[in-house]
């Protein structure tokens, strides 16, 4: 049990997911009153149903907001260390990018494992109350109130001092403050669908793939990943158009999946009994990003993906939540108890920052689809990696920055702009095997970055 | 009394505004049995409340539109022609400059009256039926329903053949839309406001400024604009920043707003009797764009600013809006009963175009309130002028493309980009005083165009 330092404003907390379980021990530990409203059962009871992908890469981020409740060590103690990328030719040969220096590595991590260990930790505050079955079907942004209807049909009123909405990419709180003036709103779905499949454990939950390692099987207009579960199995994703000469749409009958797969992904293939099954029963995922201006109403706020639903392929939906949530935390410290205060720089921090994090995730998928393919680019990425190594306080890369620090997203993507320049005139200006020429390369520095 | 061909299918155009009011006309013409649902009430009867600006510029593929149903006559008739702009400098300088070829203008003409008309003409037809304080609340998309809530708080449920949502830039239809799969959705404000001012008529209703014109203040960060109604007066309207330098929340008291408008549009204000007033006692407009796809769910189709909010500084909000209703007419007539062809081939040959008119009248804000008070930008458009006038067959300008043909949209934008490199490459190449060189300028449009 944690001790409640004293009675403090009532905070309610709508959605129970990954930002909002986490807000809740933020502040619980903060000693404020929190109420958390969840849509879904108590998933410690009834399983966990829903959310979108089975793991996720946490790090840096992430690592530092579940630092601010101590939950970063066993949370990483469950994970598993991915220290670079495996791409998978047609033909079956691997090439190997790693994604940063020794060291350096992102961590996948179970969802609902996550979730759990939150939700877990949340409970034991006695100034938290979990409310299961509510789900928010209206809100009055001006009295602090949203409505919730229970398992049972029932409607319920909550009022508190503040409300945070943490209720998703689809959030009822967000489509409240759609109607409020001036509110910048968009949400932007890729013409891609995805499915999730799975290749198997070996004898002994052996990993058949290597195992600390992201595995990518880039074609191009669609690809395949696979992340390593403690299981000894992998979580795969197939991305492919909707519709086109590659489009799901042309995989109708079984025959059509055999000899796709086949053609596609021979290598992965006996690794994946159940592929068939999987991909005609399995959802067809969709791939969404959310963004809008403001993410404050008078005392409601909105955090997590609620604010900034983002493609998964920078690996940074849940560690850009995450960090949500560490600002909050860290802007209440400063300026509490002036609460407009708290609320409006939380926005005026992390807005911007979602922006840039949301392109560079659609500008990730590119590359891991296609780029990550092509000799060319895979010696631009080597270049970049022996940047990172021999200059690592004056060259840092954009997945680097993104990945491995704290620093702000849109630095990040400016900064990755800047190095594409410099890398690009190494190679135009024949230096690639000069890296290693102090000098030379600091007058590059100073000319580009 | 119009001739009823047929008994054909039903229609339910939700929202009686420009577009919907045109619509019912155009769809009555073709035999079906049309129903018309409209928020405010009979405008007939009560007067025109809402809308935002008070009058529109109508041009090519406004009037085109209006032909279909034999009104651009009567339209016109009651329409004061701009032939182009005049820029007030703030020592009140006066420059020109034209918007097209001679006999090439853009038409004042009140929304208010063109509404009447347009529900005139529909009323007259006996396979319409208007309903007016009917406030779209809910539909059902899957069902062909739409729900209203009358003046009596009654909820009446309607059902018809094909579903219209022409209910504006707020679209009920549209959010319901929103919550379907895979829709595209974005709202966009500008962060500036804008408020309606007159400058009134001398005596015997004589124009107090230059009469077949559109007036514009260009002052950088912010702008004023007049255009002339017909009973001798100017409809203003002043366009700033909500916060800033030059922003509205700057002018505070009378002498805020005094001293703001003696400094920068000094040779107004004497026509402007009642300024002071009206910008403290009329409302603040905003300006939003609206994106989306795709326009079209099943039997529901979105059409004019439900679809497409544009910013007014092209004039072609209302154009735009009529385009969408004469494609659509011109698609029944090629392909009905085949409901699915036409509708999707409307969709597919709207949208993008939308997303232009969108991404032009943005452009135009800046061109307006800043670039049309530069000496270099007045000698831009002079070549361009010249070149329109030299060659008419080879040079078309964005202006012309957009506002005095009926050529797509994102042709206009294009061709735009095009255009500016050919006048650049002129103006660097030292060639302006050989625009008369046929056997010259030809090399250059084969280069740049």
């Amino acid at each position: 049990m944690h001790l409640i330092m004293e009675k403090k404003e009532t905070v309610a907390i709508i959605g129970g997911g990954l930002s909002g379980s986490l807000l809740a021990c933020c502040l619980a530990k903060r000693g404020f009153k929190v109420s958390l409203y969840e849509r879904r059962g108590d998933f410690r009871e009834t399983g966990y149903l829903g959310g979108r992908s089975i793991n996720l890469a946490l790090s840096e981020r992430g690592i530092n907001a579940l630092k601010k409740v101590n939950l970063a060590d066993s949370v990483l103690d469950d994970a598993i260390a991915m220290n670079g990328r495996v791409m998978h030719s047609v033909a079956g040969e691997l090439s190997y990018q790693p994604y940063g220096k020794a060291g350096q590595y992102i961590n996948s991590v179970s969802r609902s494992g996550l979730n759990l260990k939150l939700i877990e930790l949340a409970d034991e505050f006695e100034n938290v109350t979990l409310y299961f079955n509510y789900k928010c079907i209206d809100a009055d942004l001006k009295n602090n109130t949203a409505i919730f209807e229970t398992a049972e049909g029932e409607k319920v009123s909550v009022k508190a001092d503040i409300m945070l909405g943490t209720d998703g990419a689809f959030s009822a709180i967000r489509s409240e403050m759609q109607h409020t003036e001036r509110f910048n709103f968009s949400q932007q779905y890729e013409n891609y669908g995805y499915k999730e499949l799975e290749i198997v454990p070996g004898p002994d939950n052996k990993f058949m793939l290597e195992e600390h390692a992201l595995h990518i099987w880039p074609r191009g207009e669609f690809m395949m990943i696979a992340l390593p579960n403690p299981g000894g199995n992998f979580t795969c994703t197939l991305f492919m158009p909707y519709t086109g000469v590659n489009g799901l749409d042309k995989l109708k009958t079984e025959d059509d999946v055999k000899v796709f797969f086949n053609k596609y992904f021979a290598d992965a293939l006996p690794l994946m009994p159940g592929y068939i099954h999987d991909f005609f029963n399995n959802p067809t995922g969709s791939l969404l990003t959310v963004r809008c201006s403001p993410w404050v109403r008078g005392r409601f706020a909105l955090v997590g993906d609620a604010a900034h639903a983002v493609v998964p392929f920078y690996g940074q939906g849940m560690n850009c939540s995450f960090e949500d949530v560490a600002v909050l935390d860290e802007l209440i410290d400063k300026h509490y108890p002036d609460w407009d205060k708290v609320l409006s720089e939380y926005q005026d921090a992390r807005i911007d920052n979602a922006n840039a994090i949301a392109d560079l995730a659609l500008k990730n998928f590119v590359e891991m689809r296609d780029l990550v393919g092509h000799k060319d680019f895979l010696e631009f990425k080597h270049i970049e990696h022996d940047l990172c190594d021999l200059y690592p306080d004056k060259f840092k890369s954009q997945y680097e920055l993104t990945t491995f620090t704290n620093m702000p997203y849109r630095y990040a993507w400016n900064q990755g702009f800047k190095n594409e320049q410099l890398i690009k005139a190494i190679i135009s200006e024949g230096l690639k095997e000069k890296l290693e020429d102090r000098e030379l390369m600091n007058k590059m520095f100073e000319k580009y970055l």
